[in-house]
């Protein structure tokens, strides 16, 4: 039977381990958070003492970490992930980070003899719980012919989208537009609000014609009504927005409205709505209106 | 039988006074082509010497003309279509123009016995053909219900959006929303390629989730392989961009992602890609990353 | 002697006309209020009932007034300057507008035998009261130097600087600059400060270095501190970067920052800050990061 | 008599040297570049075969070096600047960086008894030749005083702007004002040359008021013209961009005028421009206008 080590057992590494455990396989987590172990534990699945260990003693290694500056420190360098496998050992890393890095683990993996994928995942922590998450994946076709088995037990849509840091980039891409259309949706309905018309009659016709988005279907009415519960957090989108400003430097493009709208994000966060769902977004386009309560 | 004026008999206003014409309305049209006028006789509607006589001889007028100089000349002033209509006639002007002149129309309207709706239209020739045109409609509500015969044979999604102005509000914010789509997709698709991943099999990825829009759909096949035969053609949106702009400084509102988009067309059109689908907004992207063939 | 009539008598007129009587030129007025009117005589010029009156009786007549509307309304038409003022008068518009009006007055008068310049100025009030305004002038080289005595009683540095519109461009250009620079010193003073930084030190090595400017030159100390009494209104700048919007559409060219500067001062006025000094672009910037009082 | 190890002899930090040698101080160099540890020799400096050496025999310890990850790899771990150091040693980073590695560096220097100051500078090649630096520093006010007789060598405006990470601060916020600058006059170029004004006329009248620079006064006439030998590289300038974009993400602020200056430097150096001068950024505008020989 597979071994299937998690490193970073949070808000989506936990149910994903719980998944895993589910569908059968032997899993050995690692987490800083002694509850999180316990919980592993408590599901069946082995507590790791270090990420070294849960590296070590698996077939397949996962790491589901905040930012790339903690996958940095948990993968590269001595007594890290990626030192500790074993050769042939396949290691995916399901964070959201910079393709860069994404590209330094496949690389330093190549050394060791380690396979590497990078698949980020989107469907937040319902997806993960319900096992339905959308994992872009970047690597070697016969390494994500591999992985299937445990991206299965995960995900729904899952798509390899091309070499290492591809996963990553596809990820950003979707990101910029994602929060793109909230900033574009947000300033619509300062416009209409402003000219005395009911924002969410205006978006309904919005919604079925060419300007229709998963967006204008899922979130106008919270977002007439002013509901943030999250939901995806700004805070995290702002994250993204760094990764996006990040991969876009290193593939030497010019992204004119992705970095206003990191700048927008940036508002968001900085006035105060960091714990708010993304779509909070209009927050800051009604305070630019001067139409906020703030 | 209610008769029908048609002020503007072009690629719009041709096929809507067809289909008024085969639905068993009697119609009398004006427009400077004579071209245009010919057509209208063939199919069996009336021949008018002036928008003035159109609108004199009929209990419904309609201007479907290019943007507002144009319907102010033709609706204001002496001579013209309120100066000319008989009291209690339904003047609807279905021009795509700013929201300032539809509530100048709907004053000057008021004051002459004329009753004014602005019903500016999206889906273009071919939606005008089909008569599936989508119609957002200002002004008042017993004149949107005695207008409904007439929209009900040129569209199928007729929203009352609220008074005088309002329809080209939201046609205002539709075409924020969908001329920032076509931005964001645009870097979407300069990212990923510039990282060395098939923009098509990303973006497929992104029309499934989150990120996921009408224009997602429709559109991106078309984008990546560079096929921008209009549909809608940038130099219009750019007309519509302008009335974006007036739109939200009458409004007293701020929109950065909207002007700076409005920038980008402009900058598709200065470019020489006014004639190109609006979908072309990918060049602008391309070439500021140096991608582009130019 | 030279007759001049002048249209508009306020903040900037009023003194103007004020300066052209101590220099000896005989003046007729015309204005809405009748107090500047009254000034006007109290200090020894002629009241005109009309504008009519003013460019009929006068061998050079200015207007300065708010905007374009109001130029439109007063020099064009029926009983306007234009239609009014004696083949061969020297016409003066003072005013800033966009050019594309400044060059229809142009076009009107060649019709009229009319002699037509653009004129806008920059230096406020003070620079009006003092007559040590910059005038920036478009139209004929000789009607150029044909107004040369009237310019030199109400600025100090005069130029020339093209064909007819040419004078309200080079404002136009001028208010881009100025604006985008208040906003790039907003943007550096907030960065400062959330830094731990002394703004007040930090913009002294930024003033005496390549980043130097005028603005940096006067206003960095009141910025700081914080001290917005106009000087040039938050109100006034939003009509003028309105003048750049139409400016560059009717010219063809995309500017993205200038766009994007428009959107901010905008927000300023939307925030309520119309009345304050150009400078209070500072407030926006600062409440864009939640780090200001609002 | 003091001596000074510097890490980093290439453009600037060669010329660096060899002022310090010609002012009487010991100077002990290293660079991976052997050519440039020759020229250090030659004109009677020391040759260390390592950073490690040349920070260990050393009272006062200069890096010069392209970025930060050059500057962590040199000062920062095992065998680096700050771990060879004695204590007591005076560290100066001279680099352009961000100011969180400033930080850091400060922070480990205080764990190892090192003195770090942070001290970018401006002024380029010509500046190093000639001692004539401006050097903003950030740090222990009893840091400062004891670095003051090596950057009065080295420097001519010489300023303390706060502690550890305020001279890379304000070095940002210095860049952030000169990029959106030369953007604001190359639009204020476009827009006058598409309406058919001699650009350098109108730029003549806006370097005398308020939209006054030293941009304008130093570069108006080569932007004009076209001619955009560096000077300072947009590449250079685009490093310095992210140092901004990083800061501010660090500060919590939100700079959506910087965020856009960065996307149009990326541009220009995505658009193969990198080589020339940052004025250069002129023909990003020009070809987003359709104006350029691109």
């Amino acid at each position: 039977m597979t071994k299937v080590g998690i490193v970073g057992l949070g808000i989506m590494g936990g149910p994903m381990a719980s998944n895993l455990l589910k569908a059968g396989f032997d899993v050995i987590g690692f987490d800083v958070v002694p509850a999180s172990l316990e919980r592993l534990a408590g599901e069946g699945g082995t507590k790791a003492v270090s990420a070294a260990q849960a590296a070590a003693e698996s077939d397949v290694v996962i790491t589901m970490l905040p930012n790339h500056p903690q996958v940095e420190a948990v993968a590269l360098g001595e007594g890290g992930v990626l030192d500790s496998a074993k050769p042939g050992t396949l290691y995916i890393d399901m964070s959201s980070i910079r393709p860069e890095t994404a590209r330094r683990l496949a690389e330093v993996g190549a050394e060791r003899g380690v396979r590497v994928l990078d698949a980020p995942v989107s469907g937040g922590e319902k997806g993960a719980i319900d096992g339905v998450l959308s994992i872009m994946v970047g690597g070697a076709a016969e390494d994500f012919a591999a992985a299937q088995p445990i991206f299965d037990v995960l995900g729904r849509t899952i798509v390899h989208v091309g070499p290492a840091g591809a996963g990553q980039t596809v990820k950003a891409a979707n990101q910029l537009v994602v929060g793109g259309t909230y900033a574009l949706v947000a300033e619509a309905i300062v416009l209409l609000e402003a000219s005395g018309i009911d924002a969410g009659v205006g978006l309904d016709v919005l919604a079925g014609g060419l300007a229709g988005s998963r967006i204008l279907e899922l979130k106008r009415k919270s977002m007439v009504a002013r509901q943030f519960a999250p939901g995806f957090r700004i805070d995290l989108h702002h994250k993204d927005m760094g990764i996006i400003l990040d991969a876009s430097r290193d593939a030497g493009v010019a992204l004119p409205v992705g970095n206003l709208v990191a700048a927008l994000i940036a508002s968001a966060r900085a006035q105060g709505y960091g714990q708010l769902d993304h779509s909070a977004l209009l927050r800051v386009a009604e305070n630019l209106s001067g139409k906020g309560d703030a």
